[in-house]
């Protein structure tokens, strides 16, 4: 269903919840700037009316999640901060193509497939935990995560028909399984 | 409690209500671009944790609302897209000052305003707008930016101090209201 080109590895989340402040903290950034990205998208396309108003519900969702993994640091006496910038959704946008409609095309299933991944890893996440409380929101954020997948596939298809996203998510989706296996190892939702 | 420094002309809703298919596309720009500009102080700003929640759920509560001014439009048969940019946020930021912590309080105090004027505004619109929905709707927004512009000063406060924004503020009014009074008279919130 959520169309990844790779599996993370079974050993992943065992390792990053040994850091698990550090990926609350990379959480907190990644709900920001899913919501960041959709709330450009309605700024770059207002001719596009469909997206308005999935991306503005969207958006809101994100923001949302970003005030619940805030309230978590929060509970774990953790401050939100700046943070060094990843490299993972840079790197997925360089197969973007620059001439319309393909551009918003690709910018859409990057985004589908950032939604993928991250549902994936929150899954893993989720079960890795040992603290029910924090499981279960992982829990239900992977399902958002999946909803909101769909969405931007959805949306792709909208704008280019379901015979263009599937020519093209495949070759996207090797693209971002490359991407990840060349990310450093760090505790971060994307990382390596 | 709103600190404008002056009052819109009882003339301004019946004469922009004339158009009011013209306002409604520029309210819908109006709150999307008030969910911009919280979100991009997030982003600006994520050292400053205490601004976080707050703008998050202001960001979020003000793309409830341009979902809700789309309903209005797609109601109308009218359809959003493309606006030619206003002048009047732009104009009021030249105002800004350039070092920090001056540049974040004189930001805060920008939104105080932008909320404070749709706030009478809108309140202008809802007595002036003949369909009791609509009206109903607009009355309903002119609490929401009474609201946003009570959290901007609170947020303003708490950087500088309740002295620092009782010493700013009615300077930055003042230019809002200069600002307000040069702008080409059209149909738009913010419009002469």
């Amino acid at each position: 269903m959520l169309k990844l080109a790779s599996e993370t590895d079974a050993s992943w989340a065992a390792r990053v919840t040994q850091d698990f402040d550090e990926v609350l903290l990379d959480h907190a950034h990644c709900e920001k700037k899913a919501a960041g990205v959709a709330l450009r998208l309605i700024f770059q396309y207002p001719e596009h009316g469909f997206l308005m108003e999935p991306l503005s519900a969207l958006a809101r969702e994100e923001l949302a999640h970003f005030e619940e993994v805030l309230g978590w640091l929060s509970k774990r006496g953790l401050s939100f901060g700046r943070q060094r910038p990843s490299g993972y959704a840079g790197h997925l946008r360089k197969v973007v193509r620059a001439r319309e409609p393909e551009r918003l095309l690709d910018t859409l299933l990057c985004s589908a497939l950032i939604e993928a991944r991250s549902c994936e890893r929150l899954g893993l996440l989720a079960a890795a935990l040992d603290q029910p409380a924090l499981g279960h929101f992982y829990a239900g954020l992977q399902r958002a995560e999946a909803r909101h997948h769909g969405v931007y596939v959805e949306l792709a298809c909208r704008l280019a028909g379901r015979d263009a996203v599937a020519a093209r998510l495949p070759a996207m989706a090797e693209h971002e399984a490359q991407v990840l296996a060349a990310a450093p190892v760090e505790a971060r939702l994307h990382g390596g």
